[in-house]
C-alpha cells in the first residue's frame, strides 16, 4: 500500500467530489491531476465494468484547443495521419511525433471546425511542443487549455444511461463521431468513444461548474441500471490491447514500434514534423514491436517498472503492463519484443520480481 | 490516507530501493516519476532537517540538456533572467516563461560549457517546449533528458557528510556552484544548491548504475552524523518561502506576479521569446502578488486547493500551500494577494475546508 500525499499541485476535477461520494480507494497521477484507479476492487471493477454501466471522472485527459486560420496546418504538424479527409464531428486517434519520430503523447483529435481542434491528450505537457511550434513556425493559432474536463461513460448500458440523460439521439452517435446535445441550457460535445472495449461516450464537459450538476444526473438517472463510479480498469484495458502513453511506450518508441502504423500515412502526411525521420521506418518496418503476451502462473505483482522478456536467457524485450485477466484465466501483459522474437506463439520466459515465468507471444491486436 | 497506484508510468529512481529501506511513508508524483514527502512524519523529518544532515532522492528534478553551438542561444529564448555574464561552473535560478510571459517552469540553469547546459527542471515538460522552440527556430541544438538523477544532501551537517564521500575540496564550493568530483571513478557535478534553507548540496548523478552504490557510500559515511533519507518538506519550504510550480504558480502568472522579478532582467535579456508581453508589466509591476500568510488557530489540513482569501467577505487573494510550523507556532502559507491588500501586516481571511481563519500578510520574502 503506496500513500499518496495530496497538494494543489495534483489538481482536483470538477467531479472530486462525485468520486469521494462513491468511495474511492486509489488514484494514479495523470497530466498533473488526480485519475481514479480503484473503487471496490480492481478485479470487482472490472466485472461491473463489462456487465452494468460506469461513470468516470477523466478529467486528466486535458484538451488542448487550437484556434484560428492556421490550426488545422499546426495540427498536421503534429502528427504522421493524414487529416485532409477528416471532417468536422470526427474523432482521430493521432499519434503525435517530435522530429525524431519519437512518440510525444497518442491523444484522440476532435475536429469541431475547420479552424477549431480539441487534441485530448494522453499524460505528458503537449501543449508545451504545440505551443512551441506555433511560436516557432509564427503560426495565426492560438494554443491553450481550455475549461474542459471530460467525463466517460462506458459498459454495455452506457447507451441507455446517456439517453436517459441526453435524450435517444445520442444512440445515433457513430463510432468517433461527435453531436452537440444539451444539459442544463449548455450545449456539450458528446463523442462515441473511451478508454474501454465495452462502449460508451465520452463528454466534453465546458464550464467546471456544470461538473457535479451533470455527474449526479448521470448518477440519478442510472439508479435503476446498476451505474456505479468507475474509472480505466487495468485488466480490462490490458486485455482490449489498449495502450498507455507512458507505460507502454514513452518518447523512445515509433508509432511503428507501437503498432500504431495503421494510424500513420507518412508519405501523404505533408507537413508533419517527423515526417522525414518516419518515412523509413515506415517502408522497412520497425525492428521492435508492442505483442500482447500471456504470463503463465499465478497473478503476478503491478508492473511498476519494466519486467526483462527472455529467451534462453537473452533480452529480446521488456514488459511494461500486466495484470491477471480473469475471464482469459491468465496474466495479461503488454510488451515490446524484438522482430526475431515477436511472432504469434513464440515461447518466451519473463523476468518478474518473483522470478522467471513461461510466457508466450499472442496475435497482434491490430491483425 | 489517500492510496497511490503504482506503474511503471509513474518511474522509479535510481534511489528507490535506498528510500524504500528507510520506510518512505509517502510519495508525490513530479515530473512522471516518484517523489518521497514522508519519511518518519512531516515533523519528525522537518526537525531532523533542521538538525543533521539527510539523502534525498530527488532524481524527478530531471535535466533537460542542451548541446550545440546555439545551446546559449536557445538557454537565452527561455527565460527573462539575463545570461551574458554566467560563467561556466554557475547555477542560475531562472524563471521560464512563454510568448505571453506566463511561467512555464522555475528550474535552475547549470552551466556546463559555453555549448552545453543543464536545465533542472520542476514539474512540467519543460523538455516539449524547448524542443518546440528549438526545431521551430532551426537552431543548431541537440535537446533531450540525459540519464542524470539529482541526490541531493541537506542540512547543517551537509559539508562534513559530503567532505566524507568527496574529500574536503567540497567544502569550498560556493553557493550556486558547482565543481567536479570523484566517486567510484566517475567525475560528477556537486553544486551548493537545494530546495531547503538548511544549505547543503546537489549531486548530479550521471548513470543510473551508481545510484544506489553512491547512496549506500553517504548512508554509511553519515552514521555518526545522525544522517537519515529525507526529502522536501513541506513545513520547511514554507517558512523559507520557496516557492513550487503547479502550486504556488502556474503559466496564468508572471514571474513578477511570484516576486521573482529580482531575477528578470527584461530590457537586456534580448531573446527571450516573453519579453515583449512582460516589458510592461517589468515597468508597472504586477496587480497581484505572492505573499508569505500566517493562518491563526489550530494546525490546518494540507492544501489541496486554492483557499479563497477574503478581505471584509471580498475575494482579494488565493492560498496555494499551507501548514503548521512548530517552530514559528502558527500556520505558514504562501498565497497570492491582491495589491490593494498585499501590505505586511493587512489583516485578512482564510476560507480553510474547516471555516474562516483571521490571517496576517507577512513580510515579502524578497525583501
Amino acid at each position: 500500500m503506496t500513500q499518496l500525499s495530496l497538494s494543489r499541485r495534483l489538481r482536483r476535477t470538477p467531479f472530486s467530489q462525485g468520486v469521494e461520494n462513491f468511495g474511492v480507494k486509489s488514484y494514479t497521477v495523470y497530466n498533473h491531476m488526480l485519475l481514479p484507479t480503484v473503487f471496490r476492487s480492481i478485479r470487482e471493477d472490472y466485472r461491473h465494468l463489462k456487465e452494468a454501466v460506469q461513470v468516470w471522472d477523466v478529467s486528466c485527459e486535458r484538451q488542448i484547443e487550437l484556434r484560428g486560420p492556421d490550426a488545422g496546418r499546426l495540427m498536421q504538424h503534429l502528427t504522421p495521419r493524414d487529416l485532409r479527409s477528416m471532417l468536422p464531428g470526427q474523432c482521430y486517434y493521432v499519434p503525435i511525433v517530435d522530429e525524431t519520430g519519437g512518440m510525444l503523447n497518442d491523444p484522440v483529435a476532435v475536429k469541431l471546425a475547420d479552424d477549431r481542434w480539441w487534441i485530448s491528450i494522453a499524460d505528458s505537457d503537449l501543449l508545451y511542443w504545440v505551443k512551441g511550434l506555433a511560436y516557432g513556425g509564427r503560426l495565426d493559432v492560438l494554443v491553450d487549455e481550455p475549461d474542459v474536463s471530460p467525463l466517460a461513460v462506458q459498459g454495455p448500458r452506457a447507451d441507455d444511461l446517456m439517453a436517459a440523460v441526453f435524450g435517444d439521439g445520442v444512440r445515433n452517435i457513430r463510432f468517433f463521431r461527435f453531436g452537440y446535445f444539451e444539459f442544463q441550457g449548455r450545449s456539450l460535445v458528446v463523442a462515441r468513444s473511451g478508454y474501454s472495449k465495452q462502449g460508451g461516450f465520452e463528454i466534453y464537459v465546458e464550464g467546471s461548474d456544470i461538473g457535479m450538476p451533470l455527474w449526479n444526473a448521470l448518477i440519478e438517472a442510472g439508479k435503476r441500471m446498476d451505474v456505479h463510479a468507475g474509472c480505466p480498469n487495468l485488466i480490462e484495458r490490458i486485455e482490449g490491447g489498449l495502450l498507455s502513453y507512458g507505460n507502454d511506450m514513452t518518447d523512445d518508441n515509433t508509432p511503428h514500434e507501437c503498432g500504431l502504423g495503421r494510424f500513420c500515412n507518412t508519405k501523404t502526411a505533408i507537413g508533419c514534423v517527423g515526417r522525414d525521420a518516419l518515412l523509413r521506418v515506415a517502408k522497412e518496418g520497425p525492428v521492435q514491436q508492442i505483442r500482447p503476451i500471456s504470463i503463465e502462473g499465478d497473478a503476478v505483482p503491478p508492473c511498476d517498472s519494466f519486467w526483462p522478456v527472455l529467451s534462453k536467457g537473452k533480452k529480446v524485450g521488456r514488459i511494461s503492463s500486466a495484470a491477471w485477466s480473469p475471464d482469459f484465466d491468465t496474466n495479461v501483459a503488454i510488451g515490446m519484443v524484438r522482430m526475431t522474437h515477436w511472432d504469434e506463439g513464440t515461447e518466451l520466459q519473463v523476468a518478474t520480481p518473483g522470478g522467471l515465468r513461461d510466457a508466450t507471444v499472442q496475435p497482434a491486436f491490430w491483425i
